[in-house]
């Protein structure tokens, strides 16, 4: 029985645990945050392959390229701090086309503009599969410190930035293989192919003083498990509270699925999970509001760390998404 | 037709190409160099795939960790400067094995810790094939500035440190698949598995003023070509100047090779090769010797950039390794 990829990463992280000097923020959170002589650089990694986090039916070259680089930015947006240069390095199954290259470097240096990062290094070698891209995100930290998962106390205030379930109904989407379907949910697979990190939301929630931070990436329920693990705190949702847009409720109800699966366990949508002290929520999200950016709150920081739980019209229920288990 | 591998990192280079603030070493040299508010950093990043870099028959998994930080590490002393944290993405093909993890892991640790490297975050997925590694280093530039390629001038003298071809040689002894003769050759089975960067020679080199500096990952031939190609010079290397050790002569004398085929084109000696003012040359090779690290002339740069050349017995030759090509 081989090891899950918590497993993996919780044996890594024992390994590697000796204090060194200058990890101010090591192996655990969505960017680690190195002292360097003058200056504080947050770093993260991330890899995606052909056929396991996209397939290139769906996918042109260049939603691959963007989407590779906006899941770094968006661990960086999660510290609170600002992405400052992109590496990238690609793996080829076989020689590519011109076209097909110049169309993902391009999605690449798109979304890096956009947050006005530099593609700054990299390699390109054979990858022996189909196509991998690992993409290298450094920035810089916010003023007042990173934000880290660990820092929910009991209490808090749980909130979110924007709306859940976009990118999971995208990729339900996009799996019926309806053009039909594709064409009346536009903003749904564009959310999948082409999500756009808050970096500027991360910056205001950092100076708007959140207690702890993290991207949805793997889904609301994995997500505010971390956030519950690391601070050694429990959590309590109210599903009426999960925001969610309009394409999301109407594909659902169209499909007669239930919504809540693809926010709480469809992941990649980028929004940033936040928990903040009760007397600064509102603070926080008028911060955001000034910049046109939504935020809703969610529930609430509980004290008892094995309570993981949301509240439903039946009753109260476990948290759960159906979180992407690599192996 | 698809691109080649040198026809990729052109079209990115140049689709990158825009100045961007903070960027001092853009792609094109062994490392990137950012300037952040307060300090500079340098930023590396290579991929390793089971099946194209390596095989896990002739590789343990420590050997496969040590070496892929290994590569990263050299690429920060190519540039003079310090290796600081290193950042490992793992794809695995299948759940694995807990005794397999943690030799990959203790491998990179190794490395990482024999250079003062602490390995500070990283992130692990399915990969949909074979094993995938993916290093991150990050380090400081020297106080004087990092050795690009791009600085050497017609009559500067050519260096490298140690000896070639122990990596391309003990390549050709895995292949062999004889236990007899691996176990007559360790010094070159090492030499390949277990390469060990020259991070204290880097700084010396650099202090010491060269002109500039490369590691050598693809083979003496291409990676002196790569320094003539940014510098616009020309190079001429005397056949009878490459250091090679008595294993890879003794080996090439065995089975009927010259060895000078594994110096020029077997790459992955992690040697650092620089060029130096004709009047600083000594002083460049005494710093090292101080050290205990051993450092040969080569040759000369000259001032034709289409110069490519070796001075054999038989005569003047074109210079060229047989560089793996990945497509």
């Amino acid at each position: 029985m081989g090891m899950s990829e918590a497993e993996i990463i919780a044996l890594i992280r024992e390994m590697a645990c000796e204090p060194a000097p200058g990890v101010s923020v090591p192996i655990g959170d969505d960017a680690a945050l190195f002292e360097f002589a003058g200056g504080s650089v947050l770093l993260t990694v991330d890899s995606v392959y052909e056929g396991v986090h996209f397939t290139l039916v769906d996918f042109g070259y260049s939603d691959v390229g963007w989407k590779a680089v906006a899941a770094g930015v968006s661990d960086i947006a999660a510290m609170g701090g600002e992405p400052a240069c992109v590496l990238l390095s690609l793996g080829f199954g076989a020689a590519p086309e011109l076209a097909d290259v110049r169309s993902l470097v391009a999605g690449v240096l798109e979304m890096a503009s956009s947050c006005n990062c530099a593609l700054i290094g990299g390699d390109v070698c054979h990858s022996g599969a189909g196509l991998a891209l690992t993409v290298t995100v450094a920035g810089t930290p916010p003023a007042g410190g990173a934000v880290l998962r660990s820092g929910a106390h009991p209490g808090d205030v749980i909130g979110v930035t924007g709306e859940l379930g976009a990118s999971g109904a995208g990729l339900f989407v996009l799996g019926e293989k309806s053009d039909e379907l594709r064409s009346r949910y536009p903003g749904l697979v564009e959310a999948h192919l082409r999500p756009r990190p808050r970096v500027l939301a991360g910056g205001l929630l950092a100076a708007a003083g959140v207690t702890a931070m993290e991207d949805v990436s793997d889904g609301l329920a994995p997500d505010l498990g971390h956030i519950c693990d690391e601070s050694r705190v429990g959590c309590e949702v109210e599903a009426a509270l999960v925001p969610m847009s309009e394409e999301v409720l109407g594909l659902a109800a169209e499909v007669g699925r239930d919504p809540l699966e693809w926010a709480l366990g469809g992941g990649e949508d980028y929004e940033l999970l936040f928990t903040a002290h009760p007397g600064h929520f509102d603070t926080a999200v008028n911060a955001l509001a000034l910049h046109g950016i939504p935020a809703a709150r969610l529930g609430t920081v509980t004290g008892d760390k094995r309570d993981r739980a949301i509240v439903t019209p039946t009753g109260r229920e476990e948290l759960r998404g159906t979180p992407y288990e690599h192996f």
